[in-house]
């Protein structure tokens, strides 16, 4: 028997509409007693009205009952669907909690779902990033994990491991000879394709990252050069809608900005925000930590001075930064007299930013490189702990290769098994107390 | 046929459920395109995967149609119970809008309730001031009214007027004689009732006006008495939960603070503000203007100093604002050496405030005195215009009685219809084009 979980589970603030959610064996012994009402019909919405435990009419509502097992959380649920804004929803909930339910803690809906066998671990991160989610594509991409995208790639690799497993120890029980040399290659023909696959993911799943999180975008150059202006020209822009984005606040050192179906993330390790009227203070140390922290690095050269030191150290850091970063290289100050050599940034194809223009010429090749970033059709893997799982899978794959080859196969087995139990702990792990604190308390409030 | 409509219903932000409503001929249509579901059963909570008119998959979502005129618009609505977070909504309202629904403007939805005769202005207005409802005791009243009890005031009153009416229109026809005096003493003693009914609402409305728009407050005292260290204490203070409260940042001059059940507005007329480090501005007038506009005054004087022409003003300001107020006489600065001659002071039963208590001094006091000024079982009207309509209707009723006692039935029904009519404007209006964009166009979005 499981206590009775409850908490309200739309966001706070002014809206027509909130949502009490309750779970647990009392569920709808406690909505009888706050609808005084003695049936409810499954899945039925009942106009009620609520009751606190003084008789005081609280609200008129939509009441649902979810009979346990056909609910989200597999237990009975009942869902009050009342006025909105910050005192209805409360005083549900204060009357659920006297009829002796608890408030429940974040996440602790979804560990129920995921306990009750409703979904695996996978769909119950993607539900937890898709309600954080800030980008269609993203969401879109979530939508397909929360149905089993991942789920069902997590399964078929496995399965294919588990045959070669159980491949092995029949030849280890029955056969002293050689190995047929037809079916070793068969499986490990099977295991470089999973590995190429794996590797696949891995590679567009980092590429990628920026997706759930935000892409992650830095503005270096050197002092003056315009990078706060540029910066101030960007969070005006029309389409940056930077403020229904939830949870920024102008007071946060980190800037979010909107790019067409995108959010990005303005690293400022060079501490553009603070040095508008002071000295600036970048040095080349800092811009080496923000090319390296970023997604996609804004360069800003100054065409109105001439070629320095300072600049020729920015270059080379261009130069020598990964490839998975996308490098944007600007000519800032292009409506006066040109004084910069501007020969050897040409590899770069830079933009050329007027005092009216910039903002806009900005944004148009950050939604360039963004729809390059965000490409690709593979397999999203959304969490530091699915790469981690998969590139564990991946590792232990390729130390089995070898002793397949020379015949040894209980080291064989004892990789793949590995193998088997990484790829496993993305969705249903054997042992997984840790994981699921970790991951549930990650969750808001009443999911 | 009305067109169909549509908006998110829930406050925007993070949560972990969302709703999207529509209301109108085609929300079934619509909801069918979304779900690729041929069937729905009234009321019945369907779990449906929602795709976007590119057959892209948007969500899970439990899908509700409630069947016209069985919904709160009395139209064909679908609600869809989406994830939480800003994108999924949007996505949901997205499709929905593409198949052929439109943006609801503020308070659309309960506008159709009305025009449908789902519910009367009363009852709108309850619902919309339930939404943005600060205090439990408020919530209280408007769930009481939500489910009719000013509507029934009207209809009861509307009643007595109409056979008062009925009965002058009867006399003049039939009789010519004198009227007999038991029949128009009755009639009489009837008016009167009324009369002095509405007066004791509308006086105990104004006094509890606060209860809906937060009681106001203002802090007033000679310069350096201590006015702005007392807001901040107050802001401090563990059980002043300004942050809970929606729309409230500290940007606005004006700051909100919960005092047990109930909300306070600080009137800072005086711009205490403002003067923390700069030389104090607050004149006698200023102090006049914040004492005028609210509920509660709380007059800080300063012991350490001696009693001198600004005190003298501030008292004489006191003693003579009306008796609809409250006053808090607060002495500050009690660890300081006593100068202040305070017998003046002693009609108030003042406060000792010291460096450590005075928030919690404040609160208390505050405390007793929003309780004092809530009291009251009578109906409350809430808002200006229900106030306008029934002082309407009272002046004309008073203005009936003269020509009744005269015999001069006309007039006495001229006056009679003319209360009539105002007090029917408070739930059905019958030229309401007016108040309806005007009421109907305060609402949030979505409701």
């Amino acid at each position: 028997m499981s206590d009775t979980i409850a908490a309200v589970a739309t966001a706070s603030g002014v809206g027509s509409v909130a949502i009490v959610r309750v779970s647990g064996d009392n569920a709808l012994d406690i909505a009888k007693k706050v609808t005084k009402r003695e049936t409810f019909s499954p899945r039925y919405a009942h106009l009620s009205s609520l009751y606190n435990q003084n008789d005081e009419l609280i609200d008129e509502a939509i009441v649902i009952w979810f009979k346990a097992p056909h609910s989200f959380t597999t237990e009975d649920v009942v869902e009050f669907q009342c006025h909105g804004g910050s005192i209805v929803a409360e005083k549900i909930l204060e009357t659920v909690l006297f009829y002796g339910a608890r408030l429940a803690e974040p996440g602790e809906f979804t560990r129920r779902a995921f306990l009750g066998g409703r979904i695996d671990l996978t769909e119950a991160e993607a539900i937890a990033k898709l309600i954080e989610a800030k980008s269609d594509e993203t969401a879109k991409i979530l939508a397909r994990q929360m149905k089993g995208e991942l789920r069902e790639f997590v399964d078929d690799v496995r399965e294919k491991l588990l045959r070669a497993v159980a491949f092995a120890e029949v030849t280890i029980d029955y056969a002293e000879e050689d190995l047929p040399d037809d079916i070793v290659n068969n499986i490990l023909h099977q295991l470089e394709e999973i590995e190429l696959k794996i590797g696949q993911i891995v590679s567009s799943s980092e590429r990628r990252r920026g997706m759930i999180e935000g892409f992650k975008v830095s503005i270096v150059g050197k002092p003056n050069v315009g990078k706060s202006s540029l910066l101030n020209a960007m969070l005006g822009y029309k389409r940056a809608i930077v403020s229904d984005i939830a949870g920024t606040t102008r007071d946060t050192i980190e800037e979010q900005i909107r790019v067409g179906s995108h959010l990005i993330r303005i690293i400022d390790t060079a501490g553009i925000r603070d040095s508008s009227d002071t000295i600036e203070k970048i040095g080349i140390e800092r811009s080496v930590e923000a090319i390296e922290q970023s997604d996609i690095v804004i360069a800003i050269f100054d065409v109105s001075r001439t070629w320095d030191e300072e600049d020729e150290q920015i270059l080379s850091l261009l130069e020598k930064s990964g490839n998975n970063k996308e490098i944007i290289v600007a000519l800032n100050k292009i409506d006066l007299p040109k004084k910069l050599d501007t020969k050897k940034l040409e590899q770069f194809n830079p933009l050329q930013l007027s005092q009216d223009n910039k903002a806009e010429q900005i944004f148009s090749e950050l939604e360039k490189r963004l729809s390059k970033m965000a490409q690709g059709d593979e397999l999203l893997l959304i969490s530091a702990r699915q790469i981690e799982a998969v590139k564990r899978a991946r590792s232990a794959i390729s130390q089995a290769k070898e002793p397949l080859l020379m015949g040894e196969l209980e080291i064989f087995t004892f990789h793949l098994n590995d193998a088997i139990s990484a790829i496993s702990s993305i969705s249903k792990p054997v042992d997984f107390n840790d994981i699921m604190d970790k991951m549930f308390g990650e969750f808001c409030l009443g999911k």
